[in-house]
């Protein structure tokens, strides 16, 4: 008789997005007459850089004929690509990250939602609490959460390590030594950095405690402030400890072409076992590969002129988000994020719950946010929005939450 | 201290095509002169159909635009691909397969490797023996697989169900119950095909015990004969056992764009709860879609054209199936399959093992095929041919073995 994975029936409610696009749907389909403006779901809006186009365009163009056609692509993906992103991302930045260490992959949120399943399920796992969902819901659906107790909404066996105002939503070192610990910078939902400082504590400890350091560094391309580090190996020692998630979806605009990378040194070991040869196990038997002309899509964001219009598009999303954040500011409301990543944290008013601030922002404002709350208990009473809406809508959102 | 998943070290080797290639890339670079045929690896190597290159180039396109620009594509896929796939695929055949029970993805390897993850781990697996490995490897992976017995070439908790040239390498019906069947009809490697009485008593036979069949119908679009099921949702009764993959990879020659299905009526349950449940929160957790040029792509195969290019595709692939078996008969081998699936499935000669004729294929007719003991012990003394070369090629590899 056919067993379900029970680990599955722990986890409370759907995923996130999914719930928020229910109740936007809902909202739309009762009120159609209302313009409503998502700053919730950190979806870009700003239309594939010319540069990327025309890779794609003629990558496609290869795809028609018998003797450009590709079929499979290599496990870990082709060294074009591998290869510029070593060079570009790492070694020109004084990195020693080796081309057979990248393993493409069709997005972040895969990799980092896959690479629980390397490690023991009798590890114990550290999230920043709020957080970026992935992280957690994956290791429940592996077992390493425990039980769900509703009324403090966590997961008995993970470790939450609190991001609060109070430390500028950047976690201490905690006391119980987790086996994986993930850390998300620039993070989401936050927007808050570590200077190289404060991550090279992290690194030390991971190496004097036998941690593997999981490294969401998804967002790096927004950082704006010098001191901040862009990847984990940056610090020194990390090519013992630590593995980093990077993605094309924010830098590039790439949540619908799905791309990402994860970097595992093959110095990185557990148990005496190196990482990198589990991983391209996993890639081996459960992963075909990113799709050729995606890949060659990746490939020109790092030209020259893809680079170029790549930032002035980072840009643009900057300035949407110091337009919320001053905005919401002037308004009177306690702000932070929004200069080193797209998301601004903004705590509720009035001491409201955040999806009873969601909810308001929805009917009266129209305007969408992501509730602090599914982030993580340390989430309550905050919203996240994002620079990822176009100007004029920014703009307008911000307006309409003013006039509340 | 981090764990590694100690259950990926049970594994023997690495994944069997990525040992191919080591061989094949180490014999190429010491013959650098020699011209090696490649007919082991199931890819294609006829180009994308006119018809779905100018649907990718339309996509790309509409990627350029902000107006037409699309980011992260829904969960569980666009409406406008599980729409078509639902009417063409089963409908209009006259299977009642929901648009929403439809679960677009990046290929079915990625599927088939990963369903089993909504399972307890408790479940024991069968799988044909041979078979594509993916789905013993994925399971080993999650800890189903027990101990590995090197003598045996199996795993000890594994059910195999031997397909033998006694069986028509169609395999009986287990007397030890297994609570998740794998069956890849048309088979790969063998090239077998069962009929529709055949499998409706798998499919009443798992009714009976209460367990899920997992159907893996990648080859159906190269079925030729009457009778034989394209879908397992022709047998009645499959709507509350059955999963099943499909793939745009060999019906479309999407190898290298990445795009596959998964069909889990809502009516499959275990244990009262429903598997689509399961599956969409695993979808909505740790995937994030497929392209949505991709998906346009696959979209352009249901289309009058695109199906007209794609059947020519296809008969012409069959024309080197039958060249391969007519040939290797001429010249006195044990040939099945090619009839309706793509593979050829050759008795290696003077009973040397797979490997050994693998090895002397290549060095003597520099013609790669897929040894059989890589799909499981009953795949031993055979190998595996490929009809996706092309012509010219397929014509000289025959010619070559013949001449050994």
């Amino acid at each position: 008789m056919t067993k379900v994975n029970k680990n599955y029936l722990k986890l409370p409610g759907s995923y996130l997005f999914s719930q928020i696009g229910k109740k936007v749907r809902a909202y739309e389909a009762a009120h159609p007459e209302k313009k409503v403006i998502r700053l919730g779901i950190g979806d870009v809006t700003q239309p594939i850089a010319p540069k990327v186009l025309s890779a794609l365009h003629t990558a496609v163009d290869e795809m028609g004929h018998e003797e450009t056609f590709r079929g499979y692509a290599p496990d870990l993906g082709y060294a074009f690509l591998r290869d510029v992103i070593a060079r570009k991302d790492f070694q020109e930045r004084g990195m020693a990250v080796a081309a057979d260490e990248i393993f493409i992959s069709d997005g972040v949120k895969c990799d980092c939602g896959n690479i629980q399943e390397i490690f023991s399920t009798e590890n114990t796992i550290a999230v920043q609490d709020p957080v970026y969902p992935v992280y957690v819901d994956s290791n429940v659906m592996a077992g390493r959460g425990g039980q769900y107790d509703p009324s403090l909404q966590r997961f008995d066996q993970v470790i939450y390590l609190p991001c609060t105002r109070e430390n500028g939503f950047v976690p201490e070192l905690p006391a119980r030594v987790p086996d994986l610990i993930y850390l998300c910078f620039p993070n989401n939902p936050t927007g808050a950095v570590m200077t190289k400082d404060q991550l090279q504590e992290w690194v030390d400890y991971a190496n004097r405690n036998g941690s593997v350091l999981l490294y969401d560094a998804a967002y790096e391309a927004y950082i704006s402030q010098p001191d901040i580090p862009h990847s984990i190996y940056e610090c020194s020692g990390a090519g013992t400890c630590a593995i980093e998630f990077r993605s094309f979806s924010k830098t590039a605009g790439f949540t619908g072409l799905r791309l990402g990378y994860t970097v595992i040194p093959k110095t990185v070991k557990a148990e005496g076992v190196a990482l990198w040869d589990l991983w391209a196990r996993r890639h081996g038997t459960k992963y075909n590969g990113a799709p050729y002309i995606i890949q060659r899509a990746g490939e020109a964001v790092y030209s020259a002129e893809g680079r170029k219009q790549i930032q002035d598009q980072i840009a643009w999303y900057m300035g949407n988000a110091k337009i919320i954040a001053d905005g919401l500011r002037e308004a009177g409301y306690e702000v932070s994020g929004g200069v080193n990543a797209p998301y601004i944290w903004m705590r509720t008013p009035g001491h409201r719950t955040s999806w009873e601030f969601f909810d308001e922002l929805l009917e009266q404002a129209n305007v969408v946010g992501t509730p602090g709350a599914g982030f993580g208990p340390h989430g309550e009473y905050y919203l996240r929005l994002t620079a990822f809406g176009n100007r004029e809508n920014t703009i307008e959102a911000v307006n309409r939450i003013k006039a509340l």
